[in-house]
């Protein structure tokens, strides 16, 4: 693995980049997003066996507004178990597929999967820039251990991700205890073909993956809120966590009803100014694909809505609104995040920005 | 007012039954229903200034799917603000039309609303006949309090009813003290036109009525679940309630995710059981709009669902599933019915034929 | 094949039924249809290999309304391929199993088939009752042709039964020689799966099948409306027909945009008269399927719609609306049908019903 | 009023631009589509007499994904009636509004007006730049004949926008006698609070406008694809057209199922090469809003499709794809484009930018 590509340097060259299962929804994503980007050049696609050695703009599916580059349409799709020479590698692959390949990858490129597989390894950070920078410590002890010559990061499940987001700022000043929270996902979520039409126009289904969604919001969130220990490991935040899911008719963007109970209990202005204050740490806010504003607090009576916020700094910010006091814990509000972008494909390429920002990746 | 209708013999005469605010969706519902009812016909339509002296099917807008039959199309709408020599008015109202024509109507009629404007009224029932038929002592104080020959009682907001039906069984058998609820609501709760299509196709609003609807379905809840004191007055059960409120792209059924805290916990098991085994009184489960059973208990992971169980019952049933621990409380489930039927004009019309075989109207 | 089941005498036994491909979402209806037929009950289901020997309710993925009844949620799923000792098979068979297994069932078995296999076989029927009830004569040479003890009819593509149905006395009246026909096809019409969310919703599919819904509405309604030469083959109407297709995001209903050129050109007023005027034979009218009014006449501006006309004579009416002037052709108009009930399931059993009334099956 | 703007030389100053009817759906794209633009600054802002006074960010309600720029927003909005000193005004006046108002500001103003009210007038063109650039000869004739200082310009209904769009070069190649067209569009096109959502979902409205739709599909274009007379009137194309509408519900994008007959046959080969080749002419090209390529030929057999392809060229390219025979004229295709750029706001801008280039504002 060649170590020149110098981002923050006057360099013209860009780091190769690997999608790992780019076919799908969120490789599409993938794909899209890093088309012109400053850092980064596609270097290869990846898929399963059915799509290998096929130009990619042939076999592909294209679920999105645009179209991919002619470039890129042109590339010829290769095997996703048998790593190249790039740098980076931005992982799409389904949960199996992940399990098996990305530590193979591992060995000696930077993994930065969007997949399950991995994401509660003790070694292995679960990773939103704004929320957890430090998670990143664990990386050394994971190529130790693991005799890697590359690493592997991961970034959170789909929904947990917007939640974690808006909760960050209040855990860090107040003390998160409890949270509830209820979910209206959209069907972009299940990747395609994904959620049948007969099951969800004019309806509802309360359940994702038979509980396993919420258990991911659950033990996600409390792993991405959680302390270093010892250079190797997450501590756990010790709140109680209780999720309820639902997918809804909305192709892009998850809606969160968040409850929350507080150590210390901060009054409603408390909450708002601390949402509106908040500002990541200045090496992640000048990462290229970091929104201005991680969170934008919305203060209409009916926002956010998916269709409208889920764009919010090019879908890379949570929204939040509805901010006002629960009779039950301290404090109820909404919070809504792009499932795909933020949730997603972003999430996964803003943890390869910070890897080379942070000199992970030079 | 003629008091010579008794349903209970032989009589072939129906009771006459007038329907205030009968143009809208939730007077649409309740024509339908009133069509071949066994106990009550169809004396009298009423309908706001615009539309009084038009035969009812030349002005009305029907959203529902068969249509009203001839001899109901060709009455002529009738003013709302003047009482008609009717045994029972169901009443559609708007609020503000409710609050000041209702009362008229109660001098000489049994008022039947499913409007807002009375239901935290102290000396007004709000009913559920499964869940509080014994609220209807108040009527005798109501009217010598208010020196009416006939009665006002109400039902529940479209949320707040299935909700309670589905908490009933579980609050009298283990005490509930705590509950959170968020709601998926269907847009024909807000009537027509209602929600407008550019806001809901793609999109969740996530608050009604400023706040409002939220508000009615914790104070009606309580008082659904509150005990009849001295006669006269109801106080409520002394539970704590949140309630976040949605509009969701769903024609008819709101759905509740539910979170409940006991004072004596229930295993899921003791939870199933309860509502499983959960029946109306005697007196309540012959009246010709009871559903044969008023919970429905379903046992797939992903139920219920407002296309698939709204109709459950004739749309007189909520449906209860995925009952499941809740970290945070101590049971969570998800419980869902139709907010036209159920929720609004089968639930008025239910508390009439409770009216009737109380002997309340005779 | 016992022949003993007469259904217009007083018998109390009913005439055994096969579903063949019971699981699917056409066969499912057939289900539901047959539940309390006044002739017909269930006596087997047929499933694919993955099915075969498991209970029905078990094993179905019920999609509509209610659920199927307990005796019938019992009952063992048998092969496709063996055929039963039953006097009719509903056949609901994907096109390539329908092409296999369809004529070993037509030894001895009624087969009445919605697949489109064997549809424009020369010596198949392909059969509307109300309109093409003649093509049954051609029975009796398809089973010296064959060698069959039982026979094989059709039902039509669910897009072409509504449209015929809708220009049969228009062609018997006036004559049509050139037919446009826009469609505007629900999702349930693809089966389950079928459509994916992300597909349809805030979205059009400008096409079905790659042209191959357009070409059998093209080619179907010719044999329909098509007349029977020497009891043995079906002379084409010789009329041309442009049909383009698209799919919509409405569960249930298909929707067509006519404009008509006639021989004998009519006036509007004509061309209404005869679509109300319209009846089936006395035969047809009394089959317990046949809907009292084969052709509804809406005579608002923007009727029909699929919500709203869609469940019009219990799913078997065709609904036809906004009759009028066509600058092109002579006259233009908007058809509507339910595709899953006349256009599918309805239609097959409205058939079998034809074939007891006369007498094929006895 | 001000001539002094040349945007061709390097003047910094911007043509001033007033937006008649600013706070309705396609007032706000035009709000949003002159954020930014290379010539036009907004100078003011008008909207019905409620709106008068009062600071437009606070009282429109955005329906839009972006909000507008705070210098926008902060802006006082201005009455309909009074006209303003500015260069350009773009109307998006309801219908009435225009018809009164937009005559007041021609007397100074070049007004490029997406309302209905002069479409048809004589000596007022009708609009497309890439279509029909020379009816802008009519201009002068226009100033003389009413004694305007300003002129009045107006762009088609944003159904026809897309068909002419897609017709004119096979019109100019081959001679267009004959078209019938079937539409499905977006509820956008209704404006806000338009279609109501109970009306839509899980449904079609088979008419728009009670027919006036259909009117103007047909007349509009003949005007399109008229001839300049005597630099004074515009003589229509001659040609047969019927056009038969539906409401769909999908947000954004009118897709069109066009049949068309031509005066020289012309082979599907010949019609996509025509539909490929087109360009505007050269001054057309350059303007800041016209599309790289008016006309996009998919060739997918599903394509174009709303939510995929409404965005082709910012919402100013027209889709076209399954270009194929057509048994009844001579070929088939189907067309799209978006309802609130192309087919209002950006037609209009693009008009005025037309109107910049060619000297007529100066």
């Amino acid at each position: 693995m060649k170590n020149t590509h110098v981002p923050t340097d006057v360099s013209h060259k860009r780091i190769p980049v690997a999608i790992l299962g780019a076919t799908g929804a969120v490789g599409q994503r993938m794909v899209q997003l890093l088309e012109n980007h400053p850092w980064f050049e596609i270097a290869a696609l990846t898929g399963s066996e059915r799509t290998i050695g096929r130009p990619y703009g042939e076999l592909v599916r294209w679920m999105l507004d645009s179209e991919p580059l002619a470039p890129i349409a042109q590339m010829v799709v290769q095997p996703s178990d048998t790593p190249l020479d790039v740098a980076i590698a931005l992982s799409a692959l389904p949960t199996d597929a992940a399990r098996e390949f990305e530590p193979l990858w591992a060995h000696r490129v930077a993994v930065c999967s969007n997949a399950s597989a991995y994401r509660m390894a003790p070694d292995v950070p679960l990773l939103i820039p704004e929320v957890n920078p430090e998670h990143l410590a664990l990386i050394d002890y994971q190529r130790k251990q693991r005799d890697w010559g590359g690493c592997l990061i991961t970034n959170p499940n789909c929904a947990s991700i917007g939640i974690t987001l808006a909760l960050k700022p209040l855990h860090r000043a107040f003390g998160i205890k409890k949270i509830h929270v209820a979910t209206l996902q959209a069907i972009s979520g299940a990747g395609y073909p994904g959620v049948a039409s007969l099951d969800i126009i004019d309806n509802i289904i309360p359940n994702i993956a038979n509980g396993g969604e919420e258990d991911k919001i659950e033990r996600e969130t409390r792993k991405l809120l959680g302390t270093v220990v010892d250079h190797k490991e997450i501590h756990d935040a010790s709140m109680t966590i209780s999720a309820q899911v639902t997918r809804v008719p909305v192709i892009d963007g998850h809606t969160a009803l968040l409850s929350i109970g507080f150590e210390q209990q901060p009054t409603v202005e408390q909450v708002i100014a601390t949402l509106e204050g908040f500002q990541a740490p200045e090496s992640v806010r000048k990462l290229p694909s970091a929104p201005a504003r991680p969170i934008i607090v919305r203060h209409e009576a009916d926002r956010p809505q998916p269709r409208r916020d889920r764009a919010a700094g090019n879908g890379m910010s949570a929204s939040v609104g509805r901010v006002r006091p629960c009779p039950l814990l301290d404090v109820r509000m909404v919070a809504l995040s792009h499932n795909t972008i933020r949730g997603a494909a972003g999430g996964a390429l803003l943890n390869a920005e910070l890897l080379v920002a942070t000199g992970v990746v030079s």
